[in-house]
């Protein structure tokens, strides 16, 4: 439930409206827009106050918001948020692409794709050290070490650095050398892992689940926000589904979708979105078509190589020829690559 | 299995091998591109005959193909088919859009229609005269009256029509009227559906099943090739999937998928696709961004009333906005949108 | 809609209602159960009739059911429908076994597969005929030869025939000689063809779709209630999902829902709702213990050379020892295996 | 892969095999059963071992194991894993019910529901006191609280307690109290989470995630095992698919599919598995139909006004019915209701 505050509404009045609310077990959120100020009540069963609402005078309307994230919802405000890493403004006008390696392998490797990605136009170099890995047997990331390389090969590139964090003990340490956090698909709903990026300091970059309605994705969000950082990126990267020809099933009307629904920055991952080489370029285009406000792409210097996604990792080649294609279907969509011509 | 001859074969060595094939039960696929010629073997089993072809001195090469739809794949071919329609060529370098209600309903609202989406630069006119409807008891379309009046409006404004058509019985009826014949996603196992369409000298579009696999939809084309007929037309529509948001799931992946796995023409269908009106123009422009050929879209002069899938219908303005949007990208692209300024 | 009519309603009364409604384009449906009778309105805006019905005296209660489907709901009826076969009660206090091939192959695969599985406690024999296969290449079925053979071995065994029919027009000759006809999951919204075995005098057993919901699967019951035909048995044979290790995803909570849901019977396909023999048995006592009305299973002499489906055929032994399982199932559940020792 | 020894092997020939893989990367796992014992290779590319593994003596025989959960895998392992808890065996002839609430809510409330699952036949509680919740502002258990008032319950009545525990640095704590500690669906990835109910001590009841395929429900549990900690129950809950009748699809294939590839116990959660209360005692009866080694099950004195959960909660009368019904059912199976009559 929301109360959208009159604008005579005292700072007295507010307080007394937040007092109240609080000693009735509930938590409360304060927001504006150019015109109105509001208080969202956040938690089960708000709308058994409604009568005693009635009573404050500073209250000019109750609305019964339908969206259970109440900070992750567009709803009232009319803006949308910009996520800012030095010149690089995510949730504008800019199409602004992530490029690197499923895994952090070897300095060569991660230095070798950072030259590439950020010639060809990348503003930020993705990469792995702490993997999340189905198999206990399987390689699983060069860890502390691979996080240094990254960010020794992003400060050389001039990119920001955006790497997956997989347990609350590890945000502290991978905060400290990366730009932005990533959370992963199959972490959506580690809800002690999303307090606690919550407390970063970083923005964040939170994947959907493979089988996560973007409600549950925008509640996901919501943890994040709640616990004090409003910079969240929200990505969607294709859900499970009976298709076998593609890894997963990349859900483009998601997209407009959770630009409608959130004020928050939506990229896409065509990269897992497809599980295969040859379809990235033309799903990246698709999601750029479909409002993306970013991308994040696998690249290798040798797919055939790599120790974890090689099928679905671009060469420097690949990428390159799809940042070209990518230039001028940004322009006629009115938008712009960030790193791109201009 | 596909046995690619010598060029030095005979006339009637290429007969003894075809009487070979017939008399173990297969039948046969001639077909050929700028070099070769080859023999498809087409059946159960047909790995079992190698060392018998072995002895046939014209065969250079016998290849095991593994897609089972001889002549869906691109498999040796090299070129794509261009379905042709008077002016409007399918599968070639223009994007050709198909507009119209989902239901024939009145004269004034097939003529209206067609009026503006043809003003938009639409080259086809869609609607439904025999409807499918999962209750017996909601509106079953017009039938033969509507059929005739979208035949009147298509006339009137130079498109082509396209309709859909339910039952073999209904074929010869249907093709007298309508340029292409649409085979919806609930008959695409509709075999002897296909077959008739497959004689019917129409050009056929063929909807992908809400839980088809590529394979299927394309063995679903090789009914109605098989049956005689060169022209058909893939359209992905959406699968159902666990997401509750959009009334299906559009799968882009699907359309250079199949692009690469056969020679047919493909389009989508962002309508069915989504079911929400405002996210049929980001997901139209998704599908050509992924190199679909064409669109099929719901249009209706006032979709509050529609008598079905009004929800989906983009208006006479949303239409035209749409397709001053799809121009510049069709463009970026290296397309060009049929019907648009040049 | 349902108008409840008063016990004092006058047969000229209810004349009265019924030209009413018919003049406002709806249809009617006359219904009653041991204590009341009432009118069910079928049509899309029923609702906007409710100020004019108020003048009718003889309506005591008009209610909004808010299934779709008024003939096959439970609604306001008690009891549930049994459909008879001679001696079989399908949706009694029996459960009903339907076993045989999946395709008809040959004389001596029938009759030795129809006196197995008689002797085995099975009361009806299921085989193919007219096969709808993904493939216009593969095995097609032998039709009216394959018909005439599993006549004669279900005759020898005593056995009723329960077989698949793909299109209207080939539904009078099936019916002269199946006992039953089978709808099968690629025909569930094939509606020209529901409205035919609507029409055939023969009970029908209609498969969900494979990715059908519930209120699709008894809209398409509705449409062969609505030809005429009150005696359909509904199927749950497995649902299309992400799951790889089995063919399909036999959806056992369909059972209890469906029979809540509807008056008509409900069974299973384990075969096809698992495609692995291992899994047959455990399954086909899973459904019966969630309440299904019977089974049908694919049974074959030499699973390893059918023509299909032989991955997914129990041999003669397994079909035994699955009945031997089910007897002391079925008591332990009150019910009674239609056959078994009793 | 594993390697077979031959029954003249000595410890120094183990030895310096263990050494030799350990030195190429991989890790090693002994493993026997009555007749032999062997060597299982743990990690990506073993095979190329190929040819350097021919020079050892003492195999007999190398075994390209398909299965990548070496541990977990029934593979040359004859028995089946039993897990004891006091009187308790899971895992053998005796189907285990666990019942209790969604969520500890109160004294009273567990007390209640301790005291009539116990009388109705139940060995273990299960209760919530650490909740995952989709949104930050709902229930989120009584945490510590919770556990201590859960262990009571289940000391004064005999049962064994299982509850979840959602992040790694809670298991010690939560350890302390519970007899058997849960990894919810959402977590069954997070493998950190894995590993540390992995040095436990307890035993483990694995859920399967909802979108897991039945291999990376085993991968995870090889997780655990890994981990140094044998006592492992696999748990299918439902998957998510396109039904929305029910909250997710109870996929009861997966019980006998589990249990043939593994050796692990596997159990069945009806209710999460439907979501719907009427739904719970067919799907009970079906799973254990199907073979699970027992149930957890979820029962509240009043469920209407549960905090969580209360749609799918049996009421204490509905679970006493379950039990009744559940015990001949067993009878008909040859197993028998750990706790009934006997």
């Amino acid at each position: 439930m929301i109360a959208i505050l009159k604008p005579t509404c005292t700072l007295r009045e507010k307080a007394q409206l937040v007092e109240f609310l609080e000693q009735r077990g509930f938590r409360v959120h304060l927001d504006r827009n150019a015109e109105r100020e509001w208080v969202g009540v956040l938690g089960d069963g708000a709308h058994a106050l409604e009568r005693e609402l009635a009573a404050f005078g500073a209250i000019e309307e109750l609305k019964q918001e339908s969206a259970p994230y109440v900070r992750a919802a567009r709803g009232l405000r009319g803006e949308s948020t910009v996520v800012r890493l030095g010149r690089i403004a995510l949730g504008g006008p800019e199409v602004v692409v992530m490029a690197g390696p499923c895994a952090v392998e070897s300095e060569e490797q991660i230095f070798t794709t950072a030259a590439a990605v950020a010639a060809a136009g990348a503003r930020m170099l993705r990469g792995g050290a702490y993997k999340p890995r189905t198999s206990p047997y399987s390689f699983q990331g060069l860890g502390q070490e691979g996080l240094e390389l990254m960010a020794a090969a992003g400060k050389a590139h001039d990119l920001a650095i955006v790497t997956e964090v997989v347990a609350a003990e590890d945000v502290e340490r991978v905060a400290r050398l990366a730009d932005m956090l990533q959370v992963g698909a199959r972490n959506m709903q580690n809800f002690r892992l999303l307090e606690a990026v919550g407390k970063s300091g970083r923005p964040v970059l939170l994947k959907r689940g493979l089988v996560a309605t973007l409600e549950e994705l925008l509640l996901a969000a919501e943890y994040v926000l709640d616990a004090g950082n409003p910079e969240v990126i929200l990505c969607e990267r294709g859900i499970r589904t009976f298709v076998r020809e593609t890894r997963n099933t990349l859900d483009l009307a998601a997209i407009p979708l959770l630009k409608e629904k959130s004020h928050l920055p939506v990229i896409a991952d065509p990269s897992h979105g497809t599980g295969v080489r040859a379809l990235v370029p033309p799903l990246a285009l698709a999601a750029v078509a479909a409002g993306a406000d970013g991308l994040i792409v696998e690249v290798h210097p040798d797919p055939a190589r790599a120790l974890s996604d090689g099928m679905q990792s671009l060469t420097l080649e690949g990428f390159s020829g799809l940042m070209a294609a990518l230039d001028p279907l940004a322009r006629a969509l009115g938008r712009r690559l960030a790193g791109g011509s201009s």
